[in-house]
């Protein structure tokens, strides 16, 4: 992983793998419980095939979400954040202008 | 439902038009019972990818197998004899020489 800010330090670096690992493996596992529930309550193939579009639309947005070298990483991370996937606890280390930022968005809902 | 072909009396357009719904309702519940199984044993993210993978590609082959209107339906019938979507018996009423085409092409795996 590389986070191509120059002013984010290692230690930031780190702090923000860690937090967006984290986020990633609560939203897939999130997912996969979602999918295995109404899969289990489908008896229509309109559901299916809406369990089938909300997984393509899911897919995409998760694959863009995750860019690790996004630039706009405080969004990425006040995104997730505001989604309930982050809690500021796990963006502790970072620079307090960071964390500000980053809260001040999630707050607002960008 | 149309089937645009001369030679289908409409006798033979109902029986056709009876036997693709009934293997149209087979195909998608065993599908659903398949994706509700399938669901239920994921934990990684790649088996929930190929799921969805699996989920496209069977909904475009659906969506293309059972065009009432196309005018290959000797081959249509075929193909779902073939599959174990449909038995002989299903096909009962239709002139014998479409029976006989339907069976061939179902045994040589066209």
């Amino acid at each position: 992983m590389s986070v191509s800010q120059k002013n984010w330090s290692k230690t930031e670096e780190q702090i923000a793998y860690k937090a967006l690992k984290k986020a990633y493996e609560t939203e897939i596992t999130s997912l996969m419980e979602y999918v295995a529930n109404q899969s289990a309550k489908i008896t229509q193939v309109d559901e299916l095939w809406q369990l089938h579009d909300f997984l393509s639309a899911k897919r995409h947005q998760i694959d863009g979400k995750y860019d690790y070298s996004d630039p706009a990483l405080i969004f990425v991370l006040a995104q997730l954040l505001q989604e309930g996937l982050l809690q500021t606890d796990d963006l502790e280390g970072l620079e307090r202008d960071k964390l500000a930022k980053i809260s001040s968005l999630a707050q607002i809902g960008f």
